[in-house]
């Protein structure tokens, strides 16, 4: 259902070192108007205001792991959150050292948040529920870097059954929250007429994953088999394999392995490594090998779309 | 002598708030083309990229207190360092507590860093020597904060004496550098020429005092009497008086009161609160007070001129 916003905005798509007009990495899932942010490089707070996201409306990050890259945005985030008068609980689900480092920064700052900060350490395993809520369940994956790296898999809560036009008539009203619920319909003297008979399945429910950072790493495959959106970090070409291997990154062209391996709907490519000017020459190695694949760039706007209809 | 350079940048002018174009806190100060940065705050890094400056040439960064504002950059700017390849020792000047947040994030990170970490814990105690080199003698203020905090007074090692046009005839060519360096000029014959009649004494040397974030501090007065720069925050207009009180920062005015009192060269105002979409108000506020007064702003460059020519 094209209605149900369900989609991913990249704020930022480098690498470990920032340049070329690339800033570190960060991504806001927005799911029914349900902000969930993933990782949060340093200046997201800046790019989120280019992007015009009231930061309130942010209820968690999830941070993959603790290279700087990936969280050094998070206590200027945190700080403005608390400034801006933020009373509302936020969660954060993360490595555990990064509670440590938040305690301290905190600390030696003398700050006591006006808000409930709530944290969920995070062990890296394929599978494992990390958080769910009326808009999302959120799995992990156990991503292969240099250091304990968790991606994360967001499906949306499945939309509710929709009413058959020409079954309405027999739903009064009162009764047709329920119906959309998967209710029978009972009448008062003993008569059912059964919920698939007054209404359709609702489309299936979307899934989004995030693998980054992480070497080539086919053990996620059935983690991630046929998710609509797949983000996969791709940091270098085919030409820098070695280097990827040393380094636990990815060339394009693994990313698109797997994206086909997986048989996913789209395959989004981001962590640039600073050395391409532009990213083209990633996105041509990993066409070939995966046709519906998708360079990010800062402030892009990439809806989480149905696999079967893309 | 105005071909010795001496000038500040200011990287990010806001307060704790960073909005409105106005990023946090950072300064790079140029003495002869040895850099020197004051206070860091988040995305310092990108801000040197739009200026310019190639961050190996950095040597040192001063950070006055462990507000979010004023160090969150460090971490990142460090990093980048690193994987840029430095090899040539950085100098870290900054409350105690920073080293804790700076190893933490190493630990976690996995990081070993490929250059020299030098620390040097800082107590906010004015007129302390903190540092001297070829290029400059930094002192410090101990400035009246929510916080532990610390200003610095930049002086410039002197200029050569000058030889006097008039006596060049006087003076060999292999003599130049030591009468220039004060020497007198002594014949075989026993001979004396005393230094003051070939030479005229160089200009003074010049200083720049940096002092955010403050309360009005009069105390601070005889440490910056006649400095030819002096940056001092102006967080809120007189209107927020009370509010600058509370918080221990400083009005427009009275950052003005100070400059007069010290009888310094040019005032540069900055740390302006996100309330204040443009700076004006708190240039007026501070111009009746003391005429020499400039605003700040994003990627502005302020030579250090001598005050008696001001």
């Amino acid at each position: 259902m094209g209605h149900r916003r369900f989609e991913v905005t990249t704020l930022g798509t480098g690498a470990a070192l920032p340049a070329r007009g690339r800033f570190p990495t960060a991504q806001l899932v927005n799911v029914q108007e349900a902000l969930y942010l993933i990782d949060c490089g340093e200046g997201t707070q800046e790019r989120l205001r280019v992007a015009g996201v009231n930061f309130s409306r942010i209820g968690h990050a999830f941070i993959s792991h603790l290279h700087g890259d990936h969280y050094l945005g998070l206590m200027g985030l945190l700080s403005s959150m608390h400034l801006l008068g933020r009373t509302v609980r936020f969660h954060v689900h993360g490595p555990p050292e990064l509670r440590e480092v938040v305690d301290l920064q905190l600390r030696v700052s003398g700050t006591y948040l006006r808000f409930p900060l709530e944290f969920h350490p995070l062990a890296p395993v394929s599978g494992a529920l990390a958080w769910e809520d009326h808009h999302v369940v959120v799995r992990l994956l156990a991503l292969d870097h240099r250091l304990p790296c968790t991606g994360f898999v967001f499906e949306e809560r499945p939309a509710p059954r929709t009413l058959r036009k020409d079954k309405l008539h027999l739903v009064p009203q009162f009764k047709r929250a329920a119906a959309k619920a998967g209710e029978d319909l009972r009448f008062p003297d003993g008569t059912v007429i059964p919920n698939t008979e007054l209404t359709d399945d609702p489309p299936a429910a979307r899934r989004y994953a995030y693998c980054s950072d992480t070497a080539y790493a086919p053990a996620l495959i059935p983690f991630i088999e046929g998710v609509d959106l797949l983000y996969h970090e791709a940091t270098f070409t085919e030409g820098l394999r070695k280097r990827a291997h040393e380094t636990q990154h990815s060339t394009a062209a693994q990313a698109a392995s797997i994206a086909r391996a997986a048989n996913v709907g789209q395959l989004l490519l981001g962590h640039f490594s600073s050395r391409y000017k532009n990213a083209d020459e990633l996105l041509a190695e990993a066409l070939p090998i995966f046709p519906r694949s998708l360079l990010s760039f800062e402030g892009g706007v990439f809806p989480v779309i149905e696999r079967s209809i893309v």
